[in-house]
């Protein structure tokens, strides 16, 4: 089994089980891991966006190296939006606690659209990369607006 | 090709091409990406940690799940220790700097540990486990005790 899927799968159990809590020492904790793992995510995601605007030379092995972080780091997040992790240095708007499943939703959608930049990437070709691209950066933008504190 | 290779690959890359600065905006984006990175892997290091240790119930599947997800996050914190990223909230020493080619090696040591693990959690086996999670373990320490401040 791919490890995208086995993230997969225990992102969901964690989720389902509700026992995600016991993966984490405390909310301080929580928020750091969610962010680190956001940040790793972020910067990643950066890279395969500076060859798709142009910005850097487009290197197919590379935007297939990162989408495949990506694919990784985008299903480790939601686990760590635990109860009472929402108060202190975190930009989580209290709608994820409050719209649970609209939360799951729109996080299984970015994963979703990441797993198909990841497939898209193993092709190489660039148009099909943009369109998975710009769908999964949609996906990152709709979580954003809804559910992190605007600055 | 499988993600912990690409990751390798490109965690190599970044080495050998000296161009690591450029994936990143500036030292503190560096130091908070690594920072990340080794937040996310001690996590789910940790539940393996629990799980070998009898902490928490074994449970075979979570060790391949957390496994996999580690072999991915070791590869990833290396290529963040650009130049001019020792200072600051930083426990990196300066001998990772002063030091590249004993940095490089305990990182690599440590990556083809955690692959080791990683295929270890897939075979079920809990002595296995136990042996290579010991090994992988100790890598971690050998790169902290000389790598790392001490509080």
């Amino acid at each position: 089994m791919k490890t995208w899927m086995l993230a997969a799968c225990m992102a969901a159990t964690c989720l389902a089980s509700g026992h995600a809590a016991a993966q984490f020492k405390d909310a301080d904790d929580a928020v750091e891991y969610r962010q680190g793992a956001l940040h790793v995510l972020g910067n990643h995601f950066g890279r395969i966006n500076a060859m798709v605007f142009g910005k850097v030379p487009f290197d197919a092995h590379a935007v297939q190296v990162n989408a495949d972080i990506v694919a990784v780091m985008i299903k480790l997040p939601w686990a760590a939006f635990i109860d009472g992790s929402g108060k202190g240095e975190t930009d989580a708007r209290p709608e994820i606690w409050a719209q649970p499943d609209k939360f799951k939703a729109a996080a299984l959608k970015a994963e979703e659209n990441a797993d198909k930049l990841a497939a898209a990437a193993k092709t190489g070709n660039l148009e099909q990369i943009k369109a998975a691209f710009g769908a999964t950066g949609q996906s990152c933008k709709a979580c954003h607006d809804d559910f992190r504190k605007k600055h």
